[in-house]
């Protein structure tokens, strides 16, 4: 049995962003998953940070995004710092598009709401707004631009976070799935069926897979899987240059001249395979968006399962049942967004008992004795 | 300088089958590639074992494809006995349909030719179509099965075949890509940059790169790459009985549950990517043919170069101007079914200089001074 200050269920994004900040701080970390670091939903992300585009005006979800996108910068710095890894990160700004008249109404909202919170932002008209990406589809009648917007390789930022981890220690035993989380003396042991970590405290940060989870007689959050398909193309020719958001897709623009294209909203259980109809509809929908998209090659097709939760916020907090337990799951589409706002949510309530003003909204009280 | 009896460039199928077949017959063969046997076109074949639809009645292609059928239960029993490999070998027998009524006397005609023939064959009405393959379309009028066609899995039979050659003596170094060939003494050289072979004779079997070789001064055969593109689908519920042949795509079931759909054809150079196009278009030519489709996941998409010929004919046969060299190539979309009966001609050709009725319509002198 290894022993350490804390264990962490999950070595997804925010598994690993948690992992990572603890170890930062001191703390000795094991991080179990039967995957490689990101290798569930993060691998099929787009990487997309976006929220005033993700996040309704007025929600809890707004402002937590807005927080968290404003800790980017450094905690993308920092893990690339200490891990030496190379992470691609660019704020190009995102250009959110509409090709019917009626929808103008709704951008227009949305810039006002911008320009109330002080949010530099731009309101297109079509010329306007296919004179900066040449390649959108005639159809556009009009486009919000959000210079602040931009997007991050998450597959590359999961592996940075958990190379820096381990550089400060942690240990990422291959140990195969978590399945049992029960108190043992002081603190509490995960156990994979093979193996058993004791921990002082427990981190669940286990995605989709955390309704899977046996913890201590106490029935598991409701996080249900959301599947979301992408493709990867190999663009010829110019870039776009920023992301473009349309009403049935979002495309992104790599450095290495591939475009990803996202994604599908799905229940299919945990079902995690790309499907016939699922490609055919982001074909069209990419097709439609940038018409030059005919002409590209496939590069592949991704899927993952987002940790979906009744009222679309996260749950992140501490068990009001089990003692020492800590949820940071339920992400949904903004783990990637909110991983460095819950790594420090959660390192400073395990370390320091310090409740963060966040675990108001994202308590896992409110869905009853979790 | 490594020394063997015969030098073979290439290892797709054709060459691997030569190479086993000469190697059996007691030739020391090196087999020179800079990819892993079947890694070019063959990986992106769908096996099929369809003379009766591929050729035309009347041209010299079903001559020599029916002849090479003939050959394949023997050729692919020996293999694997040879290799101990499993290889999917399947005579399901095909179903080619229609779904417009005046394509119906096209079939009615088929039929006719292979009633003359004396090959088993059945024209079916749509009631008849759909009982025997009720995945079908309600939109087919009529349908056409051949019980004797079948398919193979172009893959492992390549594999096998590289493997039952290499226990016959048969060597593949690690020797990267031919570029150059030359007379050298009494035989000829094979060059790589890196590496130079000596055989008594080679056979030159690199299909769609047969062009890009450099052939002692002569003009390369006249070989273009012509894309193929084919998906594969993780189908659910009961599985096709048959290959359905539509008039957009065709429909391969395999025994693991899989169905592969095929194919494109399309010059696009050598560009060997799927594409965005390609995968459409295959997607939605799968699903009007058989709209369960639409349930399926999508496990890939490939594509490979098939090697055109100006007629359509493959290039199989002795240089006229550089003595000891023998061409096998050119099998555009049918190199997996003639496999065995090439490997055939060209051993008795390069051991024994007799000369097969097949390279009467396969020469190389057709296209001039090769």
């Amino acid at each position: 049995v290894a022993s350490s200050d804390v264990v962490i269920v999950g070595a997804g994004i925010v598994g690993c962003a948690v992992a990572y900040e603890l170890a930062r701080r001191g703390a000795t970390v094991t991080l179990v998953d039967d995957r490689a670091p990101g290798f569930g939903a993060t691998q099929a992300s787009a990487g997309m940070l976006v929220p005033y585009i993700e996040a309704p005006e007025g929600s809890p979800l707004l402002e937590l995004t807005v927080r968290s996108l404003d800790l980017f910068d450094r905690f993308v710095g920092g893990v690339c710092a200490e891990s030496g890894a190379a992470v691609e990160y660019r704020r190009t700004g995102s250009l959110e598009v509409e090709t019917r008249d009626e929808s103008l109404a709704r951008l227009r909202e949305a810039a006002a709401c911008l320009a109330r919170r002080g949010v530099s932002a731009e309101l297109l008209d079509a010329a306007a707004a296919r004179a900066g990406e040449p390649h959108l589809t005639a159809e556009v009648v009009g486009g919000l631009l959000v210079p602040a917007h931009g997007f991050v390789a998450a597959g590359a930022l999961t592996a940075a976070l958990a190379a820096a981890a381990a550089r400060r220690g942690a240990r990422t035993p291959e140990a195969g799935r978590a399945r049992l989380i029960a108190r043992s003396g002081s603190g509490l042991v995960v156990e994979t069926g093979t193996e058993r970590f004791v921990g002082g405290s427990v981190v669940v940060a286990a995605g989709s897979w955390t309704g899977r989870l046996a913890i201590d007689g106490v029935v598991p959050p409701p996080v249900r899987p959301v599947r979301g398909q992408l493709l990867r193309l190999a663009w010829s020719g110019a870039l776009l240059r920023r992301i473009v958001w349309g009403e049935r897709c979002y495309v992104v623009p790599w450095h290495d001249g591939t475009l990803l294209v996202g994604a599908t909203v799905e229940e299919a259980g945990y079902d995690e395979r790309t499907t016939i109809a699922g490609v055919r509809d982001l074909i069209d929908a990419a097709c439609d968006l940038v018409p030059h998209a005919w002409t590209a090659a496939l590069v592949d097709a991704r899927a993952g399962l987002r940790p979906g939760t009744p009222d679309d916020l996260p749950i992140v907090g501490k068990s009001g049942v089990v003692p020492r337990l800590v949820y940071a799951t339920g992400h949904y589409r903004n783990g990637v967004l909110l991983a460095p706002l819950t790594a420090q949510v959660v390192a400073d309530l395990v370390l320091e008992d310090r409740t963060d003003p966040m675990i108001a909204v994202t308590n896992p009280a409110r869905f009853g004795a979790l």
